[in-house]
């Protein structure tokens, strides 16, 4: 008998968080797995992850449309209440002997209720870190919910610890991220033409000597702020000129804010060295990053991915607050001035190293086998 | 300009566990009362809190019908949804300063996100504590959603602390349920004679010279053995022929099972000794308690009103797992001897204090008093 | 390639009327059966219908928690939408060449709406009649939403056609109900002791000379008289002293005013003559009725199976208003001394036909049949 | 005591249709309007009907969030079912004397359900047209549901009343959005730069000396190729080379289909000659088209509005089937050629008359009169 694995996907960054663990998954002799895709991993305007998921062969157990439309607080948490209902039904069909819940989008509690009401062992995969907004709750409420702590760093082990769980329900796997970004550090030829592969709007920029890249994504306690916090980071590239490969945020209230600060400025200032992409298959995006000068924005992939592959990074704003970072990063407010100062920094820095923090490039693999190895169980108590 | 505190009520027992709070918030000149009451308090066959909470003279601001019928988990975990989804809507149109979730029962977590969603800041009422099911991990994933902690006593502080939450938003308030209980520790006489007041089902007993009370829930993660379980206690009772009156389950997932068991035994034993109730106007189960030899089962009554009133009480299984208990309370298994045993010795204990573990009467007044002082914030980080 | 027809049975009386048809489907050489179980038949309280269809054989494709508890008018439109919810993600799922929607429960309008959105083929049972609640509303949107109409009656064919729909697709079937009390009227011996069998409450009647069959639902757009009216057939009952079977209402908005009124009037008065069941096997319930001196109540059965059987019946109230009618029945208000008179003018009366106004029979077959031959659409226009 | 009706707009193109209603309603000494805005009515990316609606002075009760992502059939259905439920609590909460449902798009049931299972009058404008597809069952199940018909023309009342429907009970008012017409029939001068208020995309075409107005909706239940009829319609335009002014299609399963073939040939084809708006003012709209040269597409505005304004029509395919036209449309294939014939031949057509057919521009304050006057009931029964 395989123990049969549930993981729910319910956006593309979460899928390229765990790709290669859903891979080490299928491959394991004593595991089964159950893709559940669900949320905006569905949706056509962010990114349709759901292709590039069938692209990379897996067979999708169920497929849960769940996004209310709205794009405010409100639809967020309908959707997240949508969730548990629809993600309930598909729990008790599948019956799986665990469920995996990711990170920590909004949308990752209805996983997790979904499961543990349910009495299902509940695994969250990259739990201990530390942000700044709705995420924060969110993972560490996925944390209180959870059987099985699969954490991407020492620090993120501790702090789970700390919060009490049991010290044998809790392992540094490493991210799987990074094992992407592994198989790319070995092989970091941009072997495609951006522009040609994906389309996208805006100027047909002259990358081939060094471009930025921008990955901006709104705060969601600073709803109202999202628009006048991205035209910072729009003013200060246009005013730079370097050619630059922007990319839309996901779908999160606020993105209407972002999306709109973008679209504004577009239209008024016609910026001539901005090139925008709605999304990119995992590997061509790393291949971009390591080929750039610079990945300047609030996404994660700039605190882990980047800090493996070495490349410079300049984090906006408190999104990734506290997450544990590399030499590659330097932090600046919403600030124009700031942003672009540290842009300019950044591309001459010369001591910025790789390092091992959220993982080795084994994270997958490790992933599976305790998944394996480990028994599985629906009761715990705090540990204090 | 007031600041509006709105409270979700959605149980019978939740009611008790708040009422002189709502009254302090009511009467306190800073604050305005919101009232929703949803879930099995608007449920005939739960007991009707509804009923109770107006003629206590409470105005109620919405009513959210969202109890799934099946009383499965699969069926809780889709109430919790439905929850989210309509308590979103309430929220959205109440636009309260803070939302008020109350301890830990299962569609407790549908208000905590749907506030926290919304960027209400969110009090958490009765954190902090340890048991051993489902409510555990939905008391501490509250936690950890929540910004402003009330617990109801120092241990539950302790743990709130350790769990990561800011010192200056964890405070011991006592819990509301003994500011009741202090009125009838005042005025225990019993004034009403229980079968003519509420009629119920079941032999009429003789019991001015003495009776048990025995209350009864299924622990939800087991849930298929609830009937089993609730059998050993009905033999027990049966066996020791002590006049008894018993109170029917609250909705839980596995409530049919332990009803179902409570019917069957009925049908086919015909007890002589007992007297069943559905329940009762929160001071009149005071005193029935007050007055009684003994309570029986596993509700959280016997750890801590019956601490305060010093009403012996025995304990069965693991529902109350660890919490902070008085010298009135003895532990046993769910073994009908054993039940047996233990309610014989406390009937005849003499060691019972009174004691000041879960508040001293004034808890009600506090919880308003913070509620107005404190500055209340929906951004939090973890301390370490 | 079998065509795949999914019929959805919501409640008790819905699997009664279309058991023959769906052993018709699952044996038919064309068609493979796919049976959802949803809505009020899944739950205890309201008989449990799921048994009997896995006791009968058939293999359930999917079951669908959807009732909303409260028992009032909003949660009746909400279990309404949430059905609709969940049977699209149903059908979605089993893709199949048509779906059968049953008469007129006011849930069945969520497989009407879940079906045809979807572009699924929909076929309606028993459309064309006449009542006088929401079922009336119901029922006719049911037919505008259908793409096939399998009526029961003449009259009802004729209904059909004037509404509108094209005539290839309208067929009088007969109503399977009918195929089962075929088989009653070929062996109508009581081959079985009812109060043994079903248990049930109340007193122990001595049915053996003769007895009376009640079967009252509640009437949903007068919600409040609900208690009231039940009222008036128990002080009939009552004051006849004739040993009676008294059946449980469904879940209905208002089937809590009609439950209500039952234990009210039993505490009170506690009936001699008045025995109560939740529910009883099909074939059992006919057996129980063609030896039954008359049919008190708003039952269809006393329209229907009670005109093929010849069993006398008092119809009270407007429930089955114009619904075509045999011999059998005679009509009353809401009045104790009407039905009193009403039922021993038909318990003596010796002119009472069998009659074949809602087929002979062979509805099943022919349902069957009928699906496997005709070539299904979703695209219609009305014909005038 | 003011009687209130609630009206419920789910989309800019209802909210034309029943504007001066609403103002007729809001104004009448009798009547108390409630309005509720909900689905793509509130959502940017369909318009942000609910801008205009706020902008010409209406209060709104409620704003109800309920489409579900997606854009396909099940998300359409899904999004019925979730309307229902809020529906539900908004007239639960609003408790009016009557519902008004509007037309036919696929979320008007919502309200329909809603409204009849709660045992509120419902009033269904524009009931008893054709057309030719999923709108056409939701149309006649409205009807079915309804208690009050307000229809636009004569064709319309009689196939009403062919249904079975009271003849007391239906009403040919005209359409309220002949009203909007015959002001700008009055006024008709084209005040203002299309482009320069409302932007757009595309070619700043020179419109000055005439110019084509397009507006192509997907039509359901041929989902697949919505793609490529819109696309004959693009070539078509693209090779006359009139200046053209082309809206994008509503909400639909299916838009993503229209969407996605205008941005395609948008890309590949660059034409010179189009310029898309999202939306426009009701007002600004019916200018544009009076003073265009012809309308293009299978709006129901060119059956409706067009013929009252004598704007020359090409209606293409068969979403309008049916619906009864004047002498200003010409109806055409998916078939470019045909296209380009039937638009050379209207814009040199000589013939073309203002008729009368759905209003004489007093629609509005007659349905305010009949509300007014009518004596409301939530029984019904069919005539026949």
């Amino acid at each position: 008998m395989l123990k049969k694995i549930c993981a729910v996907v319910t956006a593309r960054p979460s899928y390229s968080r765990i790709k290669t663990a859903l891979r080490a998954i299928q491959n394991h002799s004593e595991l089964e797995l159950q893709l559940v895709v669900a949320g905006s991993a569905l949706l056509g305007r962010y990114g349709n992850a759901v292709d590039f998921i069938e692209q990379d062969g897996f067979v999708i157990a169920e497929k849960v449309y769940m996004v209310l439309e709205g794009e405010n607080p409100t639809s967020m948490a309908k959707t997240t209440g949508l969730g548990v209902m629809e993600l309930a039904n598909v729990f008790h069909k599948l019956q799986p002997d665990a469920v995996i819940t990711i990170a920590d989008r909004f949308e990752t509690i209805a996983t997790s209720i979904a499961a543990s009401y349910q009495n299902i062992p509940l695994v969250h995969i990259q739990g201990g870190e530390v942000t700044g907004n709705i995420d924060e709750k969110v993972r560490h409420a996925n944390t209180k919910l959870a059987d099985l702590h699969l954490v991407a760093s020492e620090e993120a082990k501790e702090r789970v610890l700390k919060m009490g769980e049991e010290p044998n329900t809790v392992f540094n796997t490493g991210c799987p991220s990074i094992d992407l970004a592994h198989y790319i550090k070995e092989n970091p030829e941009l072997n495609f033409d951006p522009i040609k592969k994906y389309g996208g709007v805006g100027e047909e920029i002259l990358w081939k000597d060094g471009y930025l890249v921008v990955m901006q994504h709104p705060v969601t306690t600073e709803y109202h702020s999202a628009k006048k916090d991205v035209l910072k980071t729009l003013e200060a590239i246009n005013e730079l000129q370097i050619p630059t490969f922007w990319f839309w945020p996901n779908v999160d209230a606020g993105s209407d804010g972002t999306s709109s600060g973008i679209r504004t400025f577009r239209e008024l200032q016609k910026p001539k060295n901005i090139h925008f992409f709605k999304n990119m298959e995992p590997n061509d995006f790393l291949r971009l990053l390591v080929n750039s000068k610079c990945l300047i924005g609030n996404s994660s992939v700039g605190i882990r991915e980047c800090s493996y592959l070495g490349v410079p990074t300049v984090n906006i704003g408190t999104r990734q607050n506290r997450r544990q970072r590399g030499s590659n990063v330097v932090d600046v407010a919403y600030d124009k001035e700031a942003i672009k100062e540290a842009i300019l920094e950044r591309i001459s820095a010369t001591n910025i190293k790789k390092e091992v923090i959220y993982g080795d490039g084994t994270s997958g693999n490790k992933i599976a086998e305790i998944l394996a190895k480990t028994s599985l169980s629906f009761h715990k108590t705090i540990v204090y």
